[in-house]
């Protein structure tokens, strides 16, 4: 018989970037509210973050806590075809079976008793902040029966990691910015009317595919792993420090495993009004 | 005798928009190190905010702490002109001036004792995250002399307030979006080539001023004194919302005497072919 799931109330918790110093009050407070933290498990060249996730409950969980932590392993998202979108629906539509079937189980073998308040509180924690590229809510919001509650603790983003690091603005005085991929830097180039660009998501390096009238003026403030003790940091003008950063996160790839980095590309304000806006 | 300040240490921590729950572990670690908090007091219809990072220090510091709290009367930026840079420069020059006052008379009155390290480890509470539409940075970068370490603690800013408050992402699916202000919402109206905008630092409700072609397919998520008691949300079709979140706006001002806010425009994406990026 399969085990009829309980109405569930699902917090989505913002982590930081793997420090646990990063953790808010709320976030604390949240992980030990919880019946349940869900832990995704990506497979053997992702353990390092498995581990590092399971070592920031430790860090904070009350000692002698009734909440149970489950892993599900996460589905890999099809990446073969143009259809990114249908793909990224597919993978989305997978994810939301794991979680139910997790809680399903922690329920069938008595891990969890929602009993005492007639729902189960279930947590999942998300690198960085729930709001930024990343898409636990959009997951969330498929689950049938929808949840009753869903409840959103803001966390560090990586943004905050790497201008905390580098100790730099984001933008210049009154100046607005773009937060973007590494993608659409690539298939689109530098927008219009900005000079300062966040860039996450990027596995390609795509600042060094700039042309080089766009490139030759332009900083760049990298960073990979921020907060951690592996944390890597870079910045320079773009056109001497592109090869090195490159050749820096190809190398830390290897030795980890994995690598999340981001950065930030800033040219002189004499650009901005080239653009059409 | 003017007192010679000794080398010192200057630690800009993120404190987020006003709830204790948002501080980081690394926040509140760092509240409790240093020697010296500066908090700026900036008049009477500000005193509802001065008091709110009084009662941040006192939820976090710890009992009996050695950390000493003074105040500094924060000056008032010259506005008539519209030389807008040179007033922020005046602006930041005479902030500095004040905190090095601050920093002498806590020495002079033996409120804190550097030698133990030889430094004077000093803090600033910053509303959100130093990085984002804050001048802490610049104005620490005037120093004379320079101080001999600058650390930034990241914070929760109100951007992932917001979200988080709506259970909402900032950005479509591998899209990228504009952070930007309300001024320059009104001078340069929507940026080229995204379809969501962060607004920040708009006192005069600038999305109300969006040329109707614009508006009328865009969606608003609004909040003010996010994360706090008397926060306030809003959202729905820009076009049906726009007369009641200004109304809002308005009265909830009146009663506070201040008011921080933020909102998130979205728009369909059909409009993104239209920019020339």
């Amino acid at each position: 018989m399969s085990t009829t799931l309980p109405p569930v109330e699902l917090t989505l918790i913002g982590i930081g970037t793997g420090n646990p110093d990063h953790l808010t009050r709320q976030a604390i407070s949240a992980m030990n509210a919880a019946d349940l933290i869900l832990l995704p498990h990506k497979g053997e060249d992702k353990a390092e973050l498995a581990a590092l996730r399971q070592s920031l409950c430790d860090a904070v969980l009350a000692p002698g806590t009734a909440v149970h932590i489950a892993g599900f392993d996460m589905p890999v998202r099809r990446s073969q075809g143009d259809d990114y979108l249908v793909q990224v629906d597919e993978w989305h539509a997978a994810i939301t079976m794991r979680w139910q079937a997790a809680m399903a189980d922690a329920l069938a073998r008595g891990a969890v008793d929602p009993s005492r308040r007639n729902a189960l509180r279930v947590a999942l924690l998300v690198w960085g902040d729930p709001s930024l590229y990343d898409s636990t809510l959009r997951i969330a919001a498929r689950m049938q029966p929808a949840p009753v509650r869903i409840t959103v603790v803001a966390g560090i983003t990586s943004m905050q990691a790497l201008t905390a690091a580098h100790a730099i603005p984001v933008n210049d005085i009154g100046q607005p910015f773009v937060v973007t991929t590494g993608r659409q830097l690539r298939e689109h180039g530098w927008p219009a009317g900005v000079d300062t660009l966040m860039v996450m998501l990027d596995g390609q390096c795509s600042f060094a595919v700039l042309p080089s009238d766009v490139a030759h003026d332009v900083q760049i403030w990298w960073g990979a792993y921020l907060g951690m003790p592996q944390q890597l940091l870079d910045h320079g003008p773009l056109a001497e420090v592109a090869e090195r950063i490159a050749a820096t996160r190809a190398a830390a790839r290897a030795r980890h495993g994995w690598i999340m980095d981001i950065y930030l590309l800033r040219r002189s304000p004499a650009h901005s009004t080239s653009g059409c806006a």
